[in-house]
């Protein structure tokens, strides 16, 4: 070992132990007669300190030391004079005795500091660096935790993990794969899995009863912002369980993440159904941690305002005690922000209930008592704004639930540290795509109807399919998507005829899922189950916005990895190998 | 839930209580007025009972079913009148009082049985049958645990789980890599890790320290028996270490395997050179369960045998207390397996010291007193045989090698239960390879050599190269590799003249491994690993000799996976988004 200690470890009540530290250096600061090193490690950080009278090769040695280089100490742990408060080895120094320089560092293209002065392009390209930072670090150790502390629930209720192979077979419904030329079998092609979804629906034929797996999945698309085209997922599958044996189950593994990680209990999941989310909140992620749920407002019609007489739909929502921050100058900057093409709202109507009266952009066509009325039949107050907008039902929903965060963002009505997760239930089965002419797995083609509405699935009429509710559920947190799953289709017969529903012939149902509808003859047990995005549960847990630093080595919105610099050129004898050129 | 309690779970104390079960039909048997369902999960197997008197609809219902069928079951916990010593639930039955039948089953094509009459091939291509079974079982279960228990040992003392990327860049160096073609940036490839080796070194420069991931890993090699084209190590780094500190790390963690798992205390691992591993064992992996060391018979020259007396090396070893087993038969037989192709020895002589005297193969050269002289100095007593190979030193020990396994095998003398675990250490750094007249790094080119040997890398002398001992180390068990490692270069200059003893230029170098030569120009510490193969852990612990029941999902020796039928052809569309064609 090339340490007694880390240098996050020694207390006063070390003092006077002879010591032997390794670590980086932070900073050399020169004072007169006295150099100190911050020496740093994953554990954290310690003062040595090295005195020009005492010992001056010592000294001498420590000040050609520079940033980032790698050394070890030797010395004894003493109380300092002045103590650094805000760490947590701050009451003690190391008085070195012997310095080591273990390896030299050149200047690093940006400080290693919580807030660094280098770019995310530099950052990337340096990531062995970037990590050696405190939020970075910190966020990678917090991914353990939360990994090791999925296994050990999950094994507690007698999950099994079980590896599921990465080289599979290509299924072109859902998103892109990647693809992989087999040398062995030239012309033919594995797949990279989106994720594990049929292997773990074959564990359940196979009687593995309850697995999980925190896997990798792959995806190839065109990436977005926050998007990655390999990424983590707790990936987790039961059988002979219904919808709520998994519900309950994985609220649990949520609460334990939050009370064995953050100390935090977290009450009851409350649940909504997908149509509920939508009409309260125009979303099926609603941010719980402010209200401002959707009011009706239709009964602004029949005044003879053209606007609100021919729209489809009229919805707003109350903002509590905030008219005085609402100025003219704040209302104009909102319409103008829904105006945009990226909201496209036409227009942007208030009602602002201030201890003047009413003032209102609709005022010409309202009275002061209609107004009045209306805003009972919302509970507005003194003090309360409401946002309206009109137009078709879809966009109007829409663009409110852009506008409900955006208010929220705009004055800070989202606590922070406040967890609010809740379970969004009964999605569609199938959605209709307009450019296709077909329907879509809106979870995927795997998922089981409600059985209230099995009889639907005989249906031939786009109307009655398009309102078949799937026994599909999401778990949401803080207006972000953790998880989702399903109870699956068990039956042959079923599935063959979801495929058909979601327009597969025959032959490509047989082709690219032959395998799980002939395991449905020997014994399929009803099963169901849910996957998370490992990356998003710890970025939600910790308030983060991004998971981009919770994940050692991201890739950039082209895909590629900058440090190591792939994707790149192959040898052409590779490429002969595999009979592609 | 399906069920209250499973199939393995009630005893007799359970006697009178209200169950439901559910799980597959493993057999129906009808007796006269009584049918008996044997109901099979993952837990176990539980008897149960339909009266055709009591309950004639019930117990009709029940002699529909088939076997594999999945069912469930609501009824009483009896005590059985004839028990079942051999099941933990023998003691017990449920009279049933309900039945559904969840889902029907085509009669599987082969019996789910232990000792199934199903071939390899066909248990493949119907996986999730074949994982139904119990030798399968009982084997994806213990290799959950394995994984499970290695992260408890490792995170307990610090380690970070830290996931790496799996779409990273191709080196050829090593084994050949399977290559994924990137639509984002045409022309330009991923590969998929033969190990995350980079990116361990590449965390230790960034300060982690101790990292480990249980990762999947790709070879694309012509598939050996019991190789696969990916499969799972335990792959472990730490950063300011020595030798020593990585061997009582990782000795620690098979010794906490072997302890929680198993319940059996591991001594402590013996280590020896490869050097003394090969003149003993002709093997870099012995399997110490037997022992049979390799002896010097250089006395038996200068005795006018010319077989002897010109041989470039005479070794043998002694089969203590086999001499009345050893007929003349039996030492045919030896002979004739010795000198087929695959092993290539000329001969084999032997000396059996018996109760009549002593026997030999070569007492025509010898002396009884000459052959007495050459036993006691191999301490070879009455009853026991001395097996004698020569030739050149290289083949006498791999041959005497595969002939001590051999003679073990076929005379039981490798005990069952028992557990030889060893460090081999101070391999080779480079081994000279013929064909292309240039030096392989035995290890990986990131190997430190030893410290004593360091000075020898300036060397141009190919002796000299050859004499370099790297620090690396082997952990063998039983005679199987479970896992190797090493201390790595941490310092540019020394890399990348390992690169250029490897035959890299420097533009090759550059070009591969620039990131890494890079990333020890900022400060890395002195650091060094090890990785296991999963499967192989898991297989070596429950004495199997396979490791194919291990995986969940393993691919043929031509990489296929019958049951998913993969590799498969795709789409044009996705080769030409792709710009292969």
């Amino acid at each position: 070992m090339y340490r007694s200690h880390t240098c996050g470890e020694l207390r006063i009540t070390d003092v006077n132990k002879e010591v032997i530290l390794a670590g980086w250096v932070q900073t050399i600061r020169n004072l007169g007669g006295l150099s100190f090193i911050d020496l740093r490690d994953r554990y954290g950080i310690t003062q040595i300190a090295f005195n020009i009278e005492s010992n001056p090769a010592l000294c001498e040695k420590a000040r050609t030391c520079g940033r980032e280089f790698v050394i070890q100490i030797h010395g004894k742990v003493c109380e300092r004079s002045s103590k650094n408060l805000s760490r947590p080895t701050g009451d003690i120094e190391i008085i070195a005795s012997q310095l080591s320089i273990l390896n030299a560092s050149k200047v690093p293209p940006f400080t290693i500091e919580d807030e660094s002065d280098g770019g995310e392009d530099i950052r990337m390209k340096y990531r062995y660096l970037d990590i050696r930072r405190n939020p970075v670090k910190v966020k990678i150790m917090f991914r353990h935790q939360v990994a090791l502390h999925t296994r050990k629930y999950l094994s507690s209720l007698d999950f099994l993990e079980i590896e599921t192979p990465y080289l599979i077979k290509s299924t072109p419904e859902g998103a892109r794969d990647f693809v992989v030329p087999s040398r062995m079998n030239q012309g033919q092609w594995y797949a990279l899995p989106q994720s594990p979804q049929t292997f773990k629906q074959i564990l359940m034929v196979g009687g593995m009863d309850k697995y999980f797996q925190i896997v990798r999945c792959f995806r190839d698309e065109d990436l977005r912002a926050d998007r990655q085209p390999e990424f983590t997922q707790i990936d987790c599958e039961m059988a002979f369980v219904n919808q709520e044996d998994i519900l309950n189950t994985f609220e649990g593994l949520i609460k334990y993440l939050f009370n064995e990680i953050l100390h935090i209990d977290l009450d009851a999941f409350p649940r909504i159904t997908y149509d509920e989310a939508m009409e309260n909140y125009g979303n099926d992620k609603p941010d719980l941690r402010f209200d401002m749920k959707f009011v009706d407002l239709e009964g602004l019609r029949g005044k003879g305002f053209q606007v609100i007489d021919s729209a489809e739909y009229i919805r707003g929502f109350v903002v509590k005690e905030i008219e005085t921050k609402f100025t003219n100058k704040e209302i104009n900057e909102l319409t103008e922000w829904v105006k945009r093409p990226q909201i496209g709202a036409k227009g942007l109507m208030y009602i602002k209930f201030t201890n003047e009266g009413i003032k209102s952009s609709i005022s010409k066509f309202y009275s002061e008592e209609d107004l009045t009325t209306i805003g009972s039949s919302i509970d507005a107050k003194t003090g309360d704004v409401v946002l309206i907008l009109t137009g078709s039902k879809n966009s109007v929903l829409k663009q409110l639930s852009e506008l409900r965060l955006e208010v929220a963002r705009r004055n800070n009505l989202i606590p922070e540290n406040v967890f609010k997760p809740l379970w969004v239930i009964d999605f569609p089965l199938h959605e209709w795509n307009e450019e296709d002419q077909r329907f879509f797995a809106m979870h995927h083609p795997f998922t089981s109807p409600l059985p209230d509405d099995l009889h639907k699935m005989k249906s031939s009429d786009r109307s009655t399919i398009e309102s078949i509710r799937a026994a599909a559920y999401d778990l949401v947190l803080n207006g972000t998507e953790l998880g989702g799953g399903s109870i699956r289709i068990h039956d042959r017969e079923l599935q063959a005829r979801n495929f058909e529903l979601l327009g597969f012939t025959k032959e490509e149902a047989e082709h690219q899922f032959g395998f799980i509808l002939g395991a449905f003859e020997y014994g399929a047990p009803p099963h169901g189950g849910i996957a998370f995005g490992l990356d998003r549960v710890c970025s939600v847990m910790q308030g983060s916005t991004t998971i981009r630093d919770y994940i050692a080595f991201p890739k950039n919105n082209m895909g590629r990895d900058t440090m190591i610099d792939a994707p790149s050129s192959i040898d052409e004898k590779q490429l002969k190998e595999l009979g592609i050129i």
